[in-house]
C-alpha cells in the first residue's frame, strides 16, 4: 500500500534505549488500553498522558491503579513536541487532522489512532476526513504484518482501523497470490463488540439498547469501508457491513469470496488457502492460523492476536473467519507494535 | 400506609364501559412499556401518548408497530384535562411534582410513576423530593397487594418505586404479623438491571461500562431507601444497598432478618413465614410464593409477578429472596394494576 | 414449495369452537414457549403437556406459574391419539420422524417442530435427516406467510427451522418476482441467540464460552442451509454461515445478493425491493417492513414478528436484513400461526 | 489461621534460579489461568501440564496458542514427583485429597487449589470435604496478604477459595483491630461470574438460564460459607449468601457490618476503617483501597488485584465491596503469589 514519502532510515534500529512516549487522548477506550500496555513496556517510559476533558472524574483511572504511576493531565501541544520520541494520538479525527502534522515536521515521530491519514486517495480522504488538510510527510499504512519496512521509516504510522485490520489480514494475501477469481464479489461481514463504538454515551451505545441485540449499521456508508476498498483495490466490488453485538471487545469478521477454479481443483481449495497464509505470515507472531476449526473471539480478547481460519467447498466458495480484539489488535496493541517497529525494537515487545 | 383524604368512593366500580386513558412520557422505558400494556387491555382506549422531546426519531417506536396504530404526540396539558379518565405520568420527579397537583384538582385521576407523591413524611419529602411543593387530595400508595382499598378510592396513585415493591412485598407481612425479633437490623441487598436507570445515555448506563461488571451505589442515600424505611417503620434499622448488574430487566432482592425466637422455635422457622404469607397473599395472583425454591429474575422478565422465596436457619436468621421485572411489576404493570382497582377492574386484567 | 398431497378441505374453518391441543416435549425451550403462547390463546385447551424427561426437576416449569394451571406428564403415545385435534411435537428430530406418520394415519393433525418432514427431496432427507423413513400424507412446509393454503390443507405441517424462517422471508418474495441477477450469488450470515441450540447442557452453549466471544459453526455443513437451499432453488449458489452470539433469544439474518439490472435502474432499487414486499406481504401481520431503518433484534424479541429492512446501491449490490424472536417466530409463534390456519381462525389469534 | 507444622525455612529465599513446576488439571478455567500466568513468569519452567481428560479436544486451548509452547499430556504421577519443585493442583477436591499426601511426603512443595485441605477444624472438614482423610504435615492457609509467613514455610498451601478470598480480605483486618461491635452479625451478600461454576456442563451454567437472570444458591449451606466462618471466628453470626450474575470472571462481595460504637464517635466510622486497613495493607501490592468510592468488578478482571471501598452511617452500620477476579486472586493468580512467597521471589511476580 502507502509508500513513506521521506524514508527516515534505520534510526530507530540502533539500540534499546529507554524511548519517551506520549499519549495524546489517554482516558479513552482505545487510550486507556495504550497506557495499559506501554506501563509495562520495558524499554519504554511513559512522559505524559493527557486527556482534553475538563472533569476531574475524567482523570481517575481505577482500573489503572498500581500498573500505572503517573496522572492524567491536560492537553499541551509544547509537552508533546519536547518530552516525547514517539506521540500516540489517540483523538478524534478531526484533532488529530490539524495536531499532527505540526507534530510531525518538528520532527516527532507519530502513531496516530484516528482515521485522520489512513486514506492516500485524496478524493477519498476528502470525502470521509474533510478536517485532514494536509498529509505530513513520511507517512505509512500500519498494518503491519504487511507494512512493516514502510512502517519502520515512517514518520507517521496511521494505524488501521479495527474492521480493516480483521478484514484485510485475511483478505490481503490471497489477493496477492492471485488466488481470488478475477472480477468476483468480496462480502465482508462484521461484528464487532461496543467498545468500537467509543467511550462517549449515546443511545446506540446505552446498555439496555444492545443488551439481547444486534444491530447492523453505516450499510454502503462506513468510512472502514473505504479503508478496507483501499487495500483490496478495483478488481473485486467490496460489500462491508459491520454490526454491534452485545459484548464488550472483540470483532469476528466472517468473509465470502470465490476462489479461482485452477486454485480448487481437486477439492484442494483449504489447502490451497493454507499454503498462501503460512508464507505470508511465516514471520507473524501475531497471526494464528486456525485452519477450518475456526476464530472464536474469547480467544483473542485481551490479546494482539488476529486468528485466522477458513473453509472453502468444492466450488470454489470461500469462508474466511478472522478474530481481533477491537482494542489491541485493532487499536492500541497494533500502534504499540507499529512503535516497536519503529524504534528497531522486537515487534512483540510488551505485548505477550 | 397513605389513608386517601378524600375518598372517591365507587365510581369505578360500576361498569366494564372503555376507559380513556393518557399517558404523558411515553417513550422512556416505562412509558413504552405502559403503551405495550394499555394497548392490549380489553377495556381501555389510549387517547393520548405524549414526550416533551423533539426530536422525531424520539418518537418512532419501532417495537410497537403493528402493536399499537397512535402516534407519539408533543405534550399538551389541555389534552390530559379533556381526554384521559385516567392520566399516566411517567415523568422526572420534578415534572410530576409541578403537573400533578393541578391534574388532580380538575378532577382527573392519576396513576404517578414518579417519585413525587411516595413519601407521606413532609421532611423526607423535603429531603429527597424538594420540587414536590404540595399533595393533591386523595393520595393513596399504590403497593397495590397491600393498599387495595386505599387505590380504590384514591385520586392520585403513587406508584411504589422498583426497588421498594421488591423489598416490601417481602418485609412488610411478616412485620405486621410480629414475625421480626424486635429492634434487629434488616438488610436489602437488591440487584438492578440497567433499564432501572432509565433511558438517558450516561457513562454509567455505557454498555461497555456494565458488561462483566457489577457495581453498588448509592450506600446510605438513595431516595428509595427512604421509601422502603417509610414501609418498615422505626424499629428496625433498614440498611439499603442497590447494585447494577449486567442484564436488563429485573430486581433481585436478597433481604437479611431475624426471626423472633418463637416464631423459629422447634426449627419451624420457613413454616412460619410461609404461613404468613399464605394468608397475605392467598387473593394476590400476582405474588407467587416459592419457598425454599428460590426466585430467580428469568422466571419474572416480561410479567407483572413478585417471586418470593425464603430460608431460615435455625437460630432465626432468615434470608428473603424477591424477584420483579423493575418495568412491569416494579413500573407500568404495577400501574397498570393500580389503574383497574381505580376503576373497578379485575386487578389482572390486560396484565396475564 | 411443497403441496398438501391429500387435502383435508376446510374442515377446521367452520367454527370457533375450543379446540384441544397436546405438546410432546413441553419442557425444552420451544415447548415451553407453546405452552405460554397456547395457554392464554382464546379457543384452544391443553390436553397434554408431555415429557420424556424423567427427572421430577425437569417437569417444574416456575416461570409457567399462574400462566398455565396444568401439570407435565410422561410421554403417552395413546393420549396423544385420543385426547387432542391438533398434536404438536417440539422432539427430536428421530422421536418426531417416528412418531409423526402413525399420529397422522389415525387421523390426528400435527404441527411438528423438528426438521424431520422439512425436506421434501428424498436425496437430501435421507442425507440430513436419515432417521425419517416416510411421509405422512398430506404434509405442507409450514412458512406461513408463503404457505397459506397449503398449510391449511394440511395434515402435517413441516415448522420451518429458524435461520429459514428468517432467510426464506426475506429472498423469496424478491426471487418469486424474477429481481435477482441471473445465476448471482447469495450470501446469509446469520446470527442466533444461544436457545436456539436447545436446552441440553454442552460445552458450546456453557455460559463462560458463550460470553464475550462470537463464533462461526456448521460452514457449508449445516441442515438449515439445505432447507434455505430448497427455497431457493437452484438457480442461485447459496452460502450460509451461522454464527452463535451471547444472547439469549433472536436471529438477524443479514443477507447478500444482487439485482439485475432493470430493477436498479435509475438508482431505485430500494422501492422496487419496496414495490415488491409490500405486494407479498400486504396481507401479513407479522412480517413489518422497516425500508432503509435496519431491524434489531430487540424490536422483534419475545414477538411472532419478522422485521425486514434493505438497502441497494447503484450497482445492484443488495444488502436485506431479517430479524425475527428464533423461539417465536422461529418455533413456537409460528406453530400456533399454523395451527391457526389449519383450524380456519385468524392467523394472529394469541399471539399478539 | 493455620500455622505451618513443620516448616520449611527459607529455602526459597535463596535464588532466583528457574523453578520447575507443574500442573495437574491444567484445562479447567483455573488451570488455563494458571498456565497463562505462568507461562510469562520469568523464573518458572512448565515442566507438566496433565489433564484427566481423555478427549482430545480437551487438550486443545486455542486461547493460549503461542503464548505457551507445551502440550497438555495424560495424568502421570510420576511426572509430578520426579519434574516439579512446585505442583499446582486444580483437581476436584476427591482427587486432591487423595493425592496430595503423598506428594507432599515425597517433598514435593504443593499449591492446592481445591478445597481439600482449606479447613483446620477436623469436624468442619469431614462434614464439608469427607473425601480428605488425612494433612500432610505443613499446610497453610494461602489468603497470602494475612499469611505470607506461614506460607513461606508451607510444605502445602491451601489455596483458599473464591469467596472467602473478597470476604476475608475485607473483614479480617476490621476484626483484628477490634472495630466490629461485640456479637454482632454480619452479612456477605456475594455476586459471582459464571466461571466461578467450573467449566463442566449443567442447567446451572447454560448461557439460556444465565443471561439476563440472577440466583440466590447455597443459602445456609455452602462450603465457602464454612471456610469465611474459620476466619471470622465464633464471636460473630455470619450469614453468607452467593449469587450467581450473568458475567463471566469477578466476584463483588458487599459485607454488612456494625461497628463499635467507640470507633465511629464523631462521624469518624469511615477513617477509622481507612486507618486499619492503610495499616493492614501497607506492604499489599494486590490489595488496592478505593475509600467511598466503590469497587467495581470491571477495574479488577483479569488481574490479580482485590479492591476494597466501604461506608459507614453515623449510627456505625458499615457496608464494605470488595471486588476480585474469581479466576485470578480467587484462583490461579493467589496461587501464584503463594508460590511466588514460598520460593522467596518478588510478591507480584508475573503477575503485573
Amino acid at each position: 500500500m502507502y509508500t513513506a514519502l521521506h524514508p527516515i532510515g534505520e534510526t530507530g534500529a540502533a539500540a534499546p534505549r529507554v524511548a519517551r512516549v506520549a499519549i495524546a487522548g489517554a482516558t479513552g477506550y482505545a487510550g486507556q488500553e495504550l497506557l495499559r500496555l506501554l506501563a509495562r513496556h520495558p524499554l519504554v517510559t511513559i512522559t505524559a498522558a493527557m486527556s482534553s476533558g475538563t472533569a476531574a472524574s475524567e482523570r481517575r483511572l481505577p482500573a489503572l491503579s498500581r500498573l500505572w504511576a503517573g496522572a492524567i493531565t491536560p492537553f499541551a501541544r509544547e509537552t508533546l513536541l519536547r518530552d516525547a520520541d514517539v506521540v500516540f494520538l489517540a483523538l478524534p479525527d478531526a484533532s488529530a487532522a490539524e495536531l499532527a502534522p505540526d507534530l510531525a515536521d518538528a520532527g516527532v515521530r507519530i502513531v496516530d489512532l484516528s482515521g485522520a491519514f489512513r486514506l492516500r486517495d485524496a478524493a477519498s480522504r476528502a470525502r470521509w476526513y474533510p478536517e485532514t488538510r494536509r498529509l505530513p510527510d513520511g507517512v505509512a499504512y500500519g498494518l503491519t504484518e504487511l507494512e512493516r519496512a514502510a512502517v519502520a521509516r515512517a514518520r507517521l504510522v496511521a494505524n488501521p482501523g479495527c474492521y480493516p485490520t480483521a478484514a484485510l489480514l485475511a483478505i490481503a494475501p490471497l489477493l496477492a497470490a492471485g488466488l481470488l477469481a478475477p472480477g468476483s464479489d468480496i462480502v465482508v461481514d462484521a461484528k464487532s463488540g461496543v467498545s468500537g463504538a467509543g467511550k462517549t454515551p449515546s443511545e446506540r451505545t446505552h446498555f439496555s439498547e444492545c443488551h439481547g441485540s444486534i444491530s447492523a449499521y453505516g450499510v454502503f456508508d462506513h468510512r472502514h469501508g473505504a479503508e478496507i476498498e483501499q487495500g483490496v483495490g478495483d478488481l473485486h466490488a467490496l460489500t462491508f457491513v459491520p454490526h454491534l453485538v452485545p459484548l464488550d471487545r472483540g470483532i469476528l469478521a466472517t468473509i465470502y469470496l470465490r476462489l479461482q477454479p485452477d486454485a480448487t481443483r481437486g477439492g484442494n481449495g483449504e489447502a490451497a488457502v493454507a499454503d498462501v497464509y503460512q508464507r505470508a505470515y511465516a514471520d507473524a507472531t501475531f497471526v494464528r492460523l486456525t485452519g477450518s476449526s475456526l476464530p472464536e473471539i474469547k480467544h483473542v480478547a485481551h490479546t494482539n492476536f488476529c486468528d485466522l481460519g477458513w473453509r472453502v467447498d468444492p466450488s470454489g466458495r470461500a469462508v474466511l473467519v478472522s478474530a481481533i480484539d477491537n482494542l489491541v489488535k485493532g487499536a492500541a496493541g497494533q500502534a504499540v507494535q507499529n512503535m516497536n517497529v519503529m524504534l528497531g525494537l522486537d515487534e512483540t515487545m510488551g505485548l505477550l
